[in-house]
């Protein structure tokens, strides 16, 4: 890998994993077509204890954001509260009520990003211009509700324990983890992989510091083939930003998010929360489940908040 | 029934159906507690096709909301676009990105609400006093996110058809639906129901008009029992506010609201869409599925969007 | 007047007024520049009694706005409230506070139209690409904080009275009211024109209705040379929209706006309360005073709110 | 002063200072009562040039805000932008057009405290109760809109270079600079007194740092009585907090304000930007000026935003 030139080495990992045109020209779903009607069963028949686990960090005003680019903690406020019910709100019989309303960007925390949230030179998923999916009005082709029925499947966590910043995870490492992990850590098409590198549990011990944008673990770009070739139908990490930080370039910016999403068409996760499936999958050797993470359905986003739940 | 005595009433069933200390002193559950294992278990066998349904609305600025108690429609406003990416963003290597915020009330669109939404005479569920577990920094007791990771187990769906304004669903009603729609319609303890209206085909039909607040078919204020007796986790309807409208006082605010949430610590929601589910239902015959409804964790939350997945 | 060519009369009329390049090529300020420190001694020389007027209207969720390209009305929630602070909030020595956020539409209720709120064809005042000015980062060339510190001068008003909706003031309505209304009428070079309709009075009787973009009293698309000629630095109206609606023309959508930001580069005031201050100069047979409306500098807004104050 | 009882300080301040029924029980507008017709004309007849300064710092997501009590900076995001009008966005005759909205706490920047601001053991201003004034729906009593049309008169500015964080600006310190500046400077009943500290510009060239919150220069707490005294309709400064941090006693926040609101009733003013004007004061000896400052009359704010003008 030439560290000098990123454009050069995304050009062509772009054009060894590009899946454009691989569902028709009008396809907005991406990787998420892999996951099939049989996938969901598999992924039920995972559910032998009937425990459940929400993989979502929290959405509140002490999360990690620091403001880049306009994207703040979400701030909620109440319209009505308990307060307000004690001394009277004017309801008949008694009858009291809070209500509360929030405001976040789409990304603040446990997300999705959606096929519209990058581009490559101007260029989208399945190679529409980028001005004629997201503008003002949000992405009118490829928001996220119309993912919205379909991500739930079988979920496969690779857990790597406590990566330091920095760590590019390569094919290697993910091969050898799978094989480490056993049976139940085998990723194949159409499976929802979850990456943990220990860099949330590491924000919870030491304060979230640069967890947003700063130095983390994460997957190395040289991983682009391999996720294109699992034919996984989404990943998510621990981790802000998914890919390790700095970038394997020497200028650069997110240059597997520019593979990944216009040219595999890939539901990229991040800031979710594995700690506690990490440490029951570890505890019981099963590192796959049933896995729903339905994005909220605000029309037209290019990203957008989920609640994900594991169920073992 | 006398329609004159509200507060009696309410007083009455709040008596009858009273689930405080059934949990313990410091529960935030209410009945999501009969939602175990076992019962998810039984949910995940339920997934014989792997067919899977969205059962939430749109969350976006042309929803039902006309502003009531500052109740608006969400709205979605972009950080940046494709029209941003293409004129250049200042990124290297070609990459342009698109990002998004949402102002939103939380009970805007497709939502559960918290054990924190309504009182009864200023008391909260599980005896606490209003101001106590509610205040302006949101609800510090049972705020939404204590439900995060329980919300997954077997959904049924009760289907009225298209019930005119103001019908009040009895426990007959209710009874009689199940007993025509056979054994997969069954409910009991721990069951998530789901209860169709048509309320919400009308609107898609006919324009929002006054769906929010308006009249509406709804559960009767007289099935606070058989809600209380039948131990279901939650239940969830296709209308604006789940009971019947107007309500069956003569100067009423959603009486069975109060009895449902601060007494029998119910999980209720509200504005769901079950029509896609509702038609796959008819069509094989089979009325229950694997339902995953983890209502997005906004810290101290009193209500939570969600998109909630049936899978069959 | 070809009501079946407004694209030809706006390039007609755009060619007659133009302003382009008058202030120099880098220049954001347009008509403002006609307001002059000799202007703000005369302004301030009109202070006669000491009485001030506002000339806002509310701002809050009972406003005129209807979601018409989601512009709602301003949404204010608190962040602390007196029922908070009677309950503690953990502040020392007895101290108690209160605290809001809103969230609102710049153009929500009173305000100024910046310079890049209206192009035509892609083109923004003095003759620059609108997309060169406005991204999604804001107005980075005419943003309203750049009139932060201008608006401050000489302030007519023009009081018609109660116009029908759809009545369009011309040229000669403008002139005959000056005549009628006396000497402190008199419009010319650097002066703030208000002109009222009486529109905002009847909404006040009757309730908002179509307030927000409906039928209204208002200028002429005949009054852009007068406007032009005129040389005022800034013009506001008791209505929504400034020209008259519905627009003169077969198919229009506010012609006039595109004639006089882009190409007059006047600053155009909309949803202005001028009933009490009417009533005051009907009274006391004075129209001019000293009026300070400088616009709340949100860095790169194309419009913003403002509180006017006349003083007399 | 004893350093260990702020809560006694505070008491017998607010005994010797309290303007409690001075202007009736109804009153709303505190220290404004001052600020009558004279002194507008007052303030009026010292336009003597006719420049005008904006007092307004930024609204802008790069202010100083740290989230504090969920306090944030501006978010100002766009409906609609030059680009959207250059691709086409459905108007007819070439007709673009760009619109924003924002989100922003409404003491986020330059603002005045309203009297629903801070309370004294749950006691507000004129002696209400801090629940009866402000609820979950804004202050309703004392809301900022009553001073909207108030704000406009006879402004003094007293500058103190550039004084160091935790100096604390005494009565003498004040009468020093009055008499140092001359004739012109004098403060007394029903005047506008903006002081500044050289925080602000301190942060211009370090960077926000800890504006907000932080230690700076400010009013010593022995300044109330002097602060009755003068009889001022208002005061600001060129800091986050108006008196000097951190507080003169042990264990304190913000001790000053808990006698100047609620039992002066005075209006305070925060982050202003004075540098502008103190040039221009110091190049031509004159400290005083027609100000006016005019909160955005949000309904039922607490606090508000403004842009204050001054012309001299």
């Amino acid at each position: 890998m030439d560290r000098t030139n990123p454009e050069g080495a995304i050009a062509a990992a772009a054009k060894r994993c590009s899946n454009w045109g691989r569902w028709g020209a009008d396809d907005v779903l991406g990787t998420l077509n892999f996951l099939d009607e049989a996938k969901r069963r598999e992924g039920a028949a995972l559910v032998r204890r009937g425990v459940s686990f929400s993989l979502a960090q929290s959405f509140d005003a002490d999360g990690p954001q620091n403001g880049w680019r306009r994207r703040t903690n979400p701030v909620h406020t109440m319209l009505d509260t308990g307060l307000d019910a004690e001394r009277g709100q004017g309801f008949p019989h008694g009858l009291g009520g809070a209500d509360d309303v929030v405001f976040m960007p789409l990304q603040a925390s446990t997300q999705w990003d959606g096929l519209g949230h990058i581009f490559d030179h101007g260029v989208a998923w399945n190679g529409r211009r980028a001005g004629d999916v997201v503008t003002s009005e949000g992405d009118r082709v490829t928001g996220i509700e119309t993912a919205a029925a379909h991500v739930a499947g079988r979920g496969v966590l690779l857990d790597f324990g406590d990566l330091p910043d920095g760590y590019a995870i390569t094919t290697g490492d993910l091969e050898a983890r799978i094989a480490a992990q056993g049976a139940s850590a085998r990723v194949g098409r159409g499976d929802l992989l979850l990456v943990r590198t220990g860099r949330l549990a590491r924000a919870r011990r030491d304060g979230w510091g640069d967890y947003a944008g700063g130095p983390a673990p994460g997957l190395s770009f040289t991983t682009a083939d391999w996720l294109h070739r699992a034919e996984i139908a989404g990943i998510a990490t621990d981790t802000w930003g998914f890919e390790v930080r700095p970038n394997e370039f020497d200028d650069a910016f997110q240059p597997l998010h520019q593979v990944c999403i216009p040219h595999i068409g890939l539901f990229l996760g991040e800031m979710w929360d594995l700690d506690a499936l990490a440490a029951d999958c570890a505890a019981d050797g099963v590192w796959d489940f049933f896995l729903t993470a339905a994005p909220l359905p605000v029309t037209g986003a290019v990203g957008a908040p989920v609640n994900p739940i594991a169920v073992k």
